[in-house]
């Protein structure tokens, strides 16, 4: 991550701690503390001062923390206790406010800070907020990784058969992502067969599948720390019937609508509207009970949400899934997800969007 | 999970909280809600109470959370706020005190539950020392897992090749863990080589492994929800030199006594000590920097601790890893990880315990 970056992001945050008359920020959520530093340890907190910051963390991170993190912050190792060198930090400047992100930090470690910090503040979200807005780097880190996501997953479908089991299929596209440069699985694969692709959170078992089932892939990829999210359901072994027919169309139409239609200044609300409005019109309504997307960067799942009950307005910058699904318990279910950025001049794709329903004959 | 485990598991907590005269428990940390209730969902709160539980989560679990649940709880299933429904149901109970997990609840979170109890109290990690002592079905998880990754890293270290790349090595180990049966994978695989094995948190990258470089390979299995964590370190395409030797050696040795005299009773730092005191006399101290090891179960990283700093006592029936390591920065590291859990007549081995030296010439 080039180093101006890390810098500008830095100043961000500060322009909005001192919109809230806080002087200094202990980050505790991880994604956050890579965002402003560069650091990808599991392990850690940042103090950011008005004039500097600090990164506090173990012995494990001795020789790791000091190479990623360059100029961006001071690096102290601790294996003990980061608290007691946070607490030694605070002590040479006892009046300042130090601010807390609310959302990340445990009510236990809140009382740690408190016997570091003469003063305190709760603080929103204020580095989720910069992080959904990508700059060009964030967006190519994506869209590289949803190519290389798109690869793996072309290169593992055609050996996919009836009488293999989920996990074998899920065997060979981790596999795939790998050897193409992943970083990691962002989250856990899903490959759900037959009746199985119901649960939209479905694990990957021994479950073997069947000919004329529905196959359910949603998995992803890592580049430079940004994820893609993909989810593609196939018909393996056979033909879809009418009824797997109808239900596959309706998600797709719902997912291309609002691919085409989403825009920055819209609310979330708004954009899940655009999926919704069409799959309740074809009675669908019922089945399609979880959100239409999320944002996506260095976290799988982070700002803006887009969901009937997501008010914020979408900016400029964003990057979403589009992920409409349809799941009728017991007989299976389709969901159809690409990654895509809002620019000013309309949605841009940055996965390959080919939802065109495939038969694995 | 039998029914009977799971009643078991909520009496037990229910018996810490009587004692601290809390009367209901919000469980937020997952891991715990799926040692009281068999969930598996990657979102959910659970109210346990005197004479029951309640599973809130949301619509992407409406199947599987009563499936996986069973007896053991109710299931409310809210997609816009889990808030609201918990508010409901403490409504009817308006003078209980609801415990919270203090290590596990965000401040923010803390201030919702607020509107929900009128009166509320932190509690330390209670469900987390219950899980700190395994049944046997649990311990049967485990060994399984651990013998589940030796496989299949008896798989693929034959095929190890100068010349590969780390991630090369990683995708083949992921895939033979999956087609294996692991549910997921439990960490970030690690494959570091030559001078990387020096990081001990090594990501795994396009590196290309050389002739005659230690290869450290950390990763884990999966099953029934319980972890193996294992670590190997081997030589590639040519014999250890002396350096490498010593180093290896001293880090067998120390593994090797820690696995044989480690006993439940200790305190984790004693155990601990049982490493690192062989270590200092070799004139290696600087070069341990982390913890011996760490309970091991639905988590990757659960009590006990085995630390320089632990002073809790290990009781019969933990799970725990033995992981010394030497890193030497710039020039490599080696660490040796087995499971073990500590029973009455001492520690009984989980996994394969093979440690000698292997050179892949």
């Amino acid at each position: 991550m080039p180093a101006d970056l890390r810098e500008a992001r830095q100043a961000g945050v500060r322009a909005l701690l001192a919109a809230e008359g806080v002087e200094s920020l202990l980050v505790s959520h991880l994604p956050n503390i890579r965002y402003l530093t560069g650091f990808t340890g599991s392990a850690g907190l940042l103090l950011l001062e008005p004039d500097g910051a600090v990164l506090f963390t173990d012995f494990r991170y001795a020789t790791q923390a000091p190479a990623e993190v360059g100029d961006a912050a001071e690096v102290e190792i601790d294996s003990a206790s980061v608290w007691e060198r946070l607490k030694h930090r605070c002590a040479d400047r006892p009046d300042r406010t130090v601010g807390f992100e609310a959302h990340s930090l445990t009510v236990r470690d809140a009382g740690r800070l408190k016997k570091c910090a003469r003063r305190t503040a709760p603080v929103g979200e204020l580095v989720e907020g910069l992080r959904a807005v990508k700059a060009p780097e964030e967006v190519a880190a994506i869209a590289a990784a949803a190519e290389l996501a798109s690869a793996a997953l072309a290169e593992v479908l055609p050996t996919v058969r009836p009488g293999q089991s989920e996990l074998l299929v899920a065997s060979r596209l981790e596999a795939a992502l790998r050897r193409r440069g992943s970083e990691w699985h962002p989250f856990q694969t899903i490959v759900a067969s037959g009746p199985r692709s119901a649960l939209p959170h479905a694990h990957t078992t021994e479950r073997v599948i069947g000919a004329g089932e529905f196959l359910l892939i949603d998995f992803g990829a890592q580049v430079d720390g940004y994820c893609a999210d993909l989810t593609r359901t196939v018909v393996v072994g056979g033909r879809a019937d009418a009824r797997q027919r109808e239900v596959y169309q309706a998600v797709h139409a719902a997912q291309w609508r609002a691919r085409r239609e989403i825009r920055a200044g819209m609310t979330g609300r708004e954009a899940d509207a655009l999926a919704r409005d069409l799959l309740v019109a074809r009675g669908f309504g019922e089945a399609f009970g979880h959100s239409l997307g999320h944002g996506l960067g260095l976290e799988v799942h982070e700002a803006p949400r887009l969901s009937a009950t997501a008010e914020a307005v979408l900016p400029v910058g964003a990057v979403v899934t589009i992920e409409p699904g349809l799941y009728l318990p017991g007989w299976g279910g389709v969901r159809l997800e690409d990654d895509i950025v809002l620019t000013a001049a309309g949605p841009q794709a940055l996965s390959d969007g080919r939802t065109e329903l495939v038969e694995l004959v």
